[in-house]
């Protein structure tokens, strides 16, 4: 049977400021990214939205990103892989500390914005990525972009990994996702998207915007939290994939039961 | 025989800031409290931190502090219990996964300036404070000023406390800290601020500004690390312990044995 | 002819992070208080909120708060007078700049939050906002609570003061506001609020919760830019102290003139 | 005769941390480029610094840097031309702030570490950078390095500028800054740092590491205030310039007689 894993990046309010639909996009996802107080979230809203992700049964994840709150951590910087090592490590651990409050266990690592994205592209930044993760606990999951220089760096580390696919972007013919810059990087039909994803999941292809066939890897999907569409779109992956026969269930399970 | 721990503050440079002489203090001290990134401290100088204490043998703390780096946590504010819990759990893990990156143990937790003087006074923040140490982890301990809320917090919450006695500053006849405010709050004769330690660890009794002998409960003594002048003081004291057959070691090390 | 000024906060938005639904109470308001980066706003937000101000004809002011992001300003801190000084400088200089940038003119000085209310009853902090504001320019207008510390500050300063009621707050005898941890704090009813406003404007007095008169100066009414609601009571008490005959225009339109 | 400005970075202490020998230094320069908050420097530390500067007649500066403390300003960003715009609009307005306070005049604008190196390469964010301190103030001078874009941004704009050049760098045979990376960059013989800087500002030329003469315009030098070296050869490079014959006065110095 096929499986997949739904996840969401969750918990991104910051004190007076509010941000996403955490509790309803969390009736459908499996896993859970929990912003660290970086880029976004605070300790009050983590400790929120661990609990929950608990009472829905959604498996937990940090989700670091680059110490940019007013950018919201989505300006590429140039940091060493010595500081990205720093960064993760004290995310992961900040959140453990509420995962751990409340008795629960920490799944896996998602990277937030710029920071997944130069970590899949740079070699020392995923490998140093890697080794946060593996240093604080080689049981947690690294998730990474599908066929990403973070994914590589994971399994070298001896990290389980997850490849992440997106239902709402566009793939090159190498298996990349479409430069946002680009025109055609976004998806906005939905019945495309979830053809798209469920596709990629069953037969481990997508087809490319230069028409051809590409093999890839999806053991999590992303979804987004935001915006008024967010939730009806979460609930119709969920459903769509169920219908098309595929379990959807968070990447650690098997390992925890 | 007598037994006493020797604490002192660490890890309290920032980015391109230095501050203490963390190397150098570490030869004399027992038990070392690391700054977690509110008040001081950064990721990169918590991960040195915790490295450099395990080399020097030092039992590794969290030092949460408030959230004002540049009042370096030292200004009270209207801080609600729960606020407490969220920033005491965050920081705490945050500096937990540094040390679980090094393989290594977190014996203690002490509070920083406001955030420990306001939980030596409010019951409320007090067990805010222990109830968050406590869930993350029930093994730790807690060090408070003597006699204060905190320790009581502890207590109640199951910890194991430690009661922390100061070297360099005179007490009033409840067993109070004589407040900064008034002229004689500071001892400045090192001899003196010896002799009363000496004497708090061996006789359990601290000579008040009204003369009279106070009860006091001496399980971690604190000294500073910044100043010129720390490093002498800092050897002089454990020097000093050790002459007057008193067995200086971490307060979680019988618990390690 | 009765006069009064309508002010809002304004410019709460941080990076990603929206608040407020400025444009639209800027229709009806004729002084805006823009945040300043502190408790709220950011560089991007101020500049955007100055030039919407000035597209509606709204006079310009600085809303400087303390350096509490997380807390939005609403938490008392122990900040010395020297401390406030410093703050409002700085903010009213960074707002200035865009001011400045714009080629336009800064009319007033409405501090946010905590630093309002602790300015309020604390002359130490009301006159060191005061000197803070003469010093950055004498001309601007400081805006404070009828009846406070920072009123009598300003007028003490050589400033041109602006007395501030609130439509839905409800007063005591001693014409303090009641406070919010009180259950008669706060004006629900529409009608009541207006006509409790409009009272003060034209006869100086208002009904306390003891049910006796109190004398009160209306220079400025603060109204709310948040909430559902927020945008349609800006309206009608904009179009309720017009049909009352109260003449609606920012504090320093005389000047100006 | 020749004449010569001699600038330094200044006001880079934050809450508790102390950087750099400010009070030294400015006995030997004539302009002070004064941090404003973002990369280094607090409200407090601003207006030490500007009254500082005063008492030794020295002309005031806005420093402004990238909203990253904890890399003090010199880690590269991927930042609009519009996000260099508002950083560099608010930083100098709170820095006016004081110095308006003070009853005093803002000479000029240096942008700080990796906003000042990014702005000499790319001409987009030096338009930017130069449109904002046009419109804050036409008056004010701008630096940037010798023969970058943002001098040529900042006469385009309009602006007077200021060509800087380095005691302590070498330079590239097309008048470029031997990048850091490079074992060369650096000059660490006095003699040969002064030297260098008087033969740019008589001569107009640097010999390159490609042994080849280069003409250089040399309006202000940089000299460095942190390190035990830096009160010793700021002392040695004034007094060598006038030794030289050269006049050292700030760059703003003619204008404001």
């Amino acid at each position: 049977m096929h499986v997949v894993d739904l996840n969401c990046d969750m918990g991104e309010s910051f004190g007076a400021y509010k941000m996403g639909s955490d509790a309803e996009v969390l009736q459908y996802v499996t896993s859970a990214n929990i912003a660290c107080g970086f880029h976004a979230g605070d300790p009050a809203t983590m400790r929120r939205t661990v609990k929950l992700a608990l009472e829905h049964g959604v498996a937990l994840g940090a989700h670091p990103g680059l110490q940019d709150l007013i950018g919201f951590g989505r300006r590429d910087m140039d940091l060493s892989p010595e500081e990205a090592y720093d960064l993760v490590v004290y995310q992961i651990g900040a959140l453990l500390g509420f995962v751990k409050a409340e008795g629960a266990r920490l799944q896996h690592v998602k990277a937030h914005g710029s920071l997944y994205n130069m970590a899949a592209r740079h070699a020392g930044l995923a490998e140093a990525i890697a080794e946060a993760v593996y240093r604080v606990d080689p049981e947690l999951v690294l998730f990474g972009l599908a066929g990403s220089e973070l994914i590589r760096a994971g399994q070298k580390a001896g990290l389980q990994t997850a490849s992440e696919v997106f239902s709402d972007r566009t793939y090159q013919a190498d298996g990349s996702l479409t430069s946002r810059r680009l025109p055609d990087a976004l998806i906005t039909d939905d019945r495309q998207s979830v053809d798209q994803v469920i596709r990629m999941v069953k037969e481990g292809k997508v087809l490319s915007q230069q028409q051809v066939d590409v093999p890839i890897q999806a053991d999590t999907i992303c979804i987004h939290g935001d915006g008024i569409h967010a939730v009806a779109f979460a609930e119709r992956i969920r459903r769509s994939l169920t219908e098309a026969g595929v379990l959807v269930q968070a990447v650690g399970a098997a390992k925890s039961e």
